[in-house]
């Protein structure tokens, strides 16, 4: 029987997960897992259930939901778990993220489906890469052209279908129209723990602080430089003995695996947004 | 209102958790928290739920639960999360862990009742510490009398009404029978990351391996010597310069917040038995 | 044989280490431990070194040392590891970092003499703290009268002879004059990742922010509130359901260790200023 | 000009440091870093230095060295530190360690000429990875016939002039006798905090006994299979959700960047044996 995910958030009161339960259940679909959290300074529930059901109720599933939903004010999405979703990822120079992306992927760590590799580089640049079949666009940044580049990046987000744009070290800031048009489906790394050295050169400016750790933060992005919503984040110990070039290469360590681990939470429906920050259902 | 914290875990079959909600629901039970658990490998359930409920429907909810639970042949336990739970700390020479819990415990950050401290040490061991009224007890274990130092270590805790022992860094081993009589509710600090280095001197024998990180577990106690279900883990890096005595130093600070974040887990009902194994609802 | 501390720091060139240790073996010092660090940005040179000497050459060594250490264009310091360094310690109205370094003085994890303990809160704030002979003064801060305060406490350091002051969570912000005063002898625990979140109510603003780690950072305290050389940091993972006040109980944990670990660093001579960062001889 | 590293043990006495860097400015070595470490339960005392040199001052320095290196009884290496380490990586169906030490050498993180790719898998199982131009081989383990297959492996690490074979989750186990040649050239990476859960499975050995945190071990090996000294770990966080396959997700990470560690530590010449443990210059 096939899987789906169930994701809402409401203003709280009593009967939420009695009523969702309650509805699951007249279909037979049996609740593999769940999660919930009532956030008691707004107010706010927010809920996410994984559920089997047979694909024949799944209309009626989504048809009476919809009533349901509109009773407790629900933002809601309902989705099937086994389609993989649609993500598209943008790189520059530097392929560390998107290396290890491309690399989780491959092994099944990562399931979705990559609608393209778009990057302001050659597709040169990533020669030692395989991507194995998925559409490399190369869209550089010329000066004073940058408009034309993101209504070309934004046409390929549209044909393509694009859910999800991964910002895999991308060295360009998106300008504000194109943030608010990819609100709540564009994840960015940040090689700093925000709010920490925001901008330009976080190591650099890392080291000139003399913090003794460093990290990095995946975060939805939008028109406000790094002060979007954050997904996760990580630390890791440096020194004194550490200059700029070892906080970049112990950095590219902590980026990896935060912007694995963001990426692996929002293919799996864990982040709701809650204002300007998440909810995160880890586990 | 009051707070009540519901517990149970049970066979996994679907409508556990709409049954759950919808006789919290009849009585006006509001739902702040919930977590489940279903563990594929058993098939078995487990959920942790806190409501708020007018005390005087409490009698109805606890009977009518006991009917449901039965149908769904539920182990479980409803208790007022007002009531602070009856918990005795032993300790031995070492009171590093005694004397953090007795802090957390004065500033509230672990809310009980101490029935008593006991030692196999006398006060005086202890006189830089703040009993705060908290009665002391010294049981000296003498050599072939360990028998009846557990007897009257047993009829404390049945006189105090005492729910949860815990062995503070409590240097005597138990006998089979007292950890079978105390089973789920004895909870040890052992200092070292088991599985390694179960048994005497673990940070001599961490350093004898060379180990690159050290820690520290909080379990279940039973009968089989440092096998007991595991609550709580936690490592730290040290180095070759680190001699036993570093370790010893090190693993204080490990000791105690491991130790403490078991305690508070236990007094928040959010750790269930899973076989030899721990359900443990962290958030 | 007693042991001693040498630390130093100068323009980097060839034969500084063989000059010192020339030195020290010509008067049959045995060197215990060295530490030493380049810093190829701003080619100067630190180094620690402990080593044993028979008490009645230290006069020698010293004089032929300040030799030395003008061709070399050093800052030293020479220290008998013996005696125990004067640490004065500040405390507000939370008393963890306070109670912990009492604990660990205790115990014999931190070897110092403490001159006094002071507070801008009376005696009775700390009642359960078991001050063990060591002189408390209490030293309101009255509206519109902080200079009288500070002229106070300005004396009292003078006249018990301290040499290190520790904010253990003091929440009064020194005057420029007074930071000035104390600068590198005064040591702050900020309860935030610095530079995130400097100021007041660190832990609210990180709630806001929706951060999933945070920090505390021990740091000199300089006249630039917040921007002082930083010591040590450490940060602990959180989550969405960590309110405000969940963050102020785990980060009570982070300060704790953070603040023990810079002084333990400070009583063992680890630290060296370099310009506005520190070198930490952590090992 | 370039810099040498030169590391040595000996037993401990006066005076060995100022006759190494003595014999070093003889020579106008300049030295860049130095680390040392006296064992005082041994009494051995370890050294690692890196001094820049005119590359014809070198024959004089070695011959110098290796007399004042047997008056010291010292064992010693001194090696140019521009020369790349030759390392041959030896891998089975996993290649998460493979693809991430071939990611990091391309980079430039890794500096070392890889002499081979040995696998007991066809070139096909790795058909995603770019060798770039490194031979592979395919060394089959046929039932019975090990003995020549590790005959084949010993001939071509001989012929290749490797210095160092990693293990990259090679999962044969290693003859003794294959051990014992390659004593002190060989790490391996074991996916457990070794001690705990030596052998095979190491991952459903650790969901079977239910620790909350796992982990992954690099370490010489030695013909004791999992007892080898041990010289990096690291651990992470787990919870009773992870089943044994989310177990092993996680560890990939861990055992990626524990390996790459430890290889770091060795291609920098900062692992000196000391006994069946191991001092690691970490800075």
């Amino acid at each position: 029987m096939p899987h789906y995910v169930l994701t809402l958030s409401c203003p709280d009161r009593p009967g939420i997960v009695n009523a969702v339960t309650g509805h699951l259940l007249r279909y037979e679909g049996n609740i593999l897992e769940a999660q919930q959290y009532n956030d008691r300074e707004t107010d706010r529930f927010f809920m996410r259930t994984v559920f089997a059901l047979a694909p024949e109720s799944l209309a009626q599933v989504r048809a009476g939901f919809d009533t349901l939903a509109r009773a407790f004010r629900m933002e809601w999405s309902l989705r099937d778990r086994g389609e993989p979703r649609r993500v598209m990822l943008l790189a520059s120079k530097f392929d560390h993220c998107l290396a290890d992306v491309l690399y989780r992927w491959r092994i099944g760590e990562l399931p979705m489906a990559i609608t393209a590799v778009v990057a302001n580089h050659p597709r040169e640049t990533y020669r030692h890469l395989d991507f194995d079949g998925i559409p490399f666009h190369h869209l550089p940044v010329e000066k004073g052209r940058k408009h034309e580049q993101e209504a070309a990046l934004a046409a390929l987000i549209e044909e393509t279908g694009t859910e999800l744009v991964v910002l895999a070290r991308y060295m360009q800031v998106l300008s504000a129209e194109l943030a608010r048009t990819l609100a709540g489906r564009c994840i960015n790394i940040h090689h700093s723990f925000l709010p920490g050295f925001k901008g330009a050169r976080p190591y650099h400016q890392a080291h000139a602080r003399g913090v003794k750790l460093i990290g990095a933060t995946a975060h939805f992005v939008t028109a406000d430089l790094d002060e979007g919503p954050i997904i996760e984040q990580d630390t890791q110990r440096v020194s004194h003995h550490d200059t700029p070039d070892d906080l970049i290469r112990i950095g590219r360590d902590i980026e990896r695996r935060v912007l694995a681990q963001a990426l692996r939470y929002w293919l799996d429906d864990r982040i709701l947004l809650n204002g300007h920050r998440t909810v995160v259902f880890a586990v």
